[in-house]
């Protein structure tokens, strides 16, 4: 028997599979990147009624690909076939923020498909399945699944910052002309929104194999304290300016790195990363019963929010005003649930 | 100095860099897909002036995806800057296929723009680089570029027929319900066209740990010298049909599988793959100048042509009828680039 059958199938469902984060992640995930080259994949690719032919498409080339690791492929619109027995859900379809729509609209449109996809977890998932909301407002929507689904434990729902915490290493490796494999421990706190908050205060850089903080690596407080916030915040609309197109390659290797880290490899010693998790009341004085996205290690499949950084009164402040707008989107999505 | 930094950095060209196999591509590439973990790579991405924008969007996603392989990304328009000192050129960019365009006008097009990426090889690449065409029509696309480039030789110039290999191989797999990579030594002959001939006579796949040649296994001759070839030549029209453009995440899985195979791993021990070649005229009674998919084994960074296979005379008939569409390919190449 090949190495690669010793394993059972784990089976990871990604919903708005025919959609460009999809056409860019279902490869990675089908081909070992997040579970390595020993674990056989069962991909259960959902999609709405009138994107089944193109998602056939995408079955055929991912058929095509020959990957050893791609052990079956489901490829339907029946979310009783796709989460039946799921152990990993990546929900990356939603309803999107078309020009003229009011936020309040876009979350209207997305806690009627969330609040659908939590009925779905609960009624066919694995009650140990893995959720990861990609989908805008990833937090809210996130939120919204893990109130309609009692039987997975809030603590397998987490919404994706990774992006945005790749983001903020990137641009500090650029700035100190440095590999971005020597910047580690930046924070994206909050709503995964323009009023996150990418904080730098307790990341570093590595230069001539010492730790050096970010802020001295940098020297410009100016430059961290704003220039930068504004660019990690609109990094996707400036890609969105020069595609034509958001963001896809880069989000679907963000959801890699979230599930590697968080259910495969863990965290290094030492090192910290962002996820968007259930706030328990206990961190950084968050309201308990939000979304938020917080520091984190990871090991053995579970995330552990890193509670002993030193805020300062700046950061206080802007993560309060991110948590705010959470707090907000929440009325509202309770509200249309209880309408 | 991290593991990664080890080693001095390999250029990767990519022309074409900012269409649909780019996008596919890139972040295979620029992660370490091919090349490996410990290989920091300089991506050298080549666009025409007017997709440029769109290139420096991709660079920007690349950034954001924090590869620790990743050492320096070049953007550019200028193919003195994109092919200086290149390891390994990959040609992805070409003039498509556009509706009511004769197969002569496509030549007529893509021999202009292939003659050039062969002078730009002669002129700035390393004497040492390895070159894989992807645009159609690949094979003497390649034969072009080889024609105007005399400081590499001919054994580093290959064109894509991995992909069609693979789909060779799945359709096996999903006849006898086995995993793909229990389905080896399948043939693609000729051209990348819809006269390539998709041989399954050297082919076996393993049941119960034995080796079964494939017509053992499938058991219908009427499928395989019928259907079956016909499914592999007109694969890429039905991805087309179901996703409304063509083949992408596939093609750039094709990419990766073949530079691999060619340049890292080597094949295993008993394995063939297929590979557009340099044809020397010591093979199978095939004309010696022109670029033609053959059966290859390949070690140390070199290919082999398998010389030993027992070609029935059904096989030889459908090698000859494709080798005689190259003939007539490179004859319209050789008056265009004579006129």
């Amino acid at each position: 028997m090949p190495k690669s059958m010793s394993k059972l199938p784990l089976k990871v469902v990604v919903t708005g599979a025919a959609g460009q984060i999809g056409y860019s992640l279902l490869p990675l995930l089908a081909g070992g990147k997040v579970f390595g080259p020993d674990q056989p994949i069962c991909l259960a690719m959902l999609e709405i009624p009138r994107a089944l032919e193109a998602l056939n498409g995408v079955a055929m080339e991912l058929a095509d690909c020959a990957f050893p690791t791609l052990a079956e492929t489901i490829a339907t619109a029946k979310p009783e076939e796709a989460f039946a027995e799921a152990d990993v859900a990546v929900l990356v379809g939603g309803f999107p923020r078309l020009a003229g729509m009011e936020r309040k609209d876009l979350i209207n449109k997305n806690t009627a498909i969330f609040k659908n996809m939590g009925e779905n977890l609960e009624k066919y998932a694995k009650p140990s399945c893995k959720v990861l909301v990609v989908a805008n407002p990833a937090n809210t929507n996130c939120l919204v699944a893990l109130s309609c689904c009692k039987r997975i434990p809030a603590k397998n729902f987490s919404c994706l910052t990774r992006l945005d915490h790749n983001r903020a290493l990137a641009e500090i490796a650029s700035k100190c002309k440095v590999p971005v494999n020597e910047v580690k421990n930046v924070v994206i706190w909050g709503n995964h929104s323009r009023t996150q908050y990418p904080d730098v205060d307790h990341g570093y850089v590595m230069k001539n194999g010492q730790k050096v903080t970010i802020r001295e690596a940098v020297g410009e407080s100016s430059y961290l304290d704003g220039e930068y916030i504004g660019k990690i915040q609109q990094r996707g609309a400036e890609i969105i300016k020069a595609r034509k197109f958001s963001s896809a390659l880069s989000a679907a290797n963000a959801i890699c790195d979230h599930l590697r880290t968080w259910l495969v490899t863990g965290t290094k010693a030492g090192e910290i990363v962002s996820m968007g998790v259930f706030s328990t009341g206990e961190h950084y004085g968050i309201q308990k019963g939000l979304i938020v996205s917080l520091p984190v290690t990871c090991t053995d499949g579970q995330y552990s929010v890193v509670d002993n950084l030193n805020v300062s009164d700046f950061a206080k402040e802007k993560i309060l005003a991110s948590v705010t707008e959470l707090l907000q989107e929440a009325e509202t999505m309770k509200a249309i649930l209880n309408a």
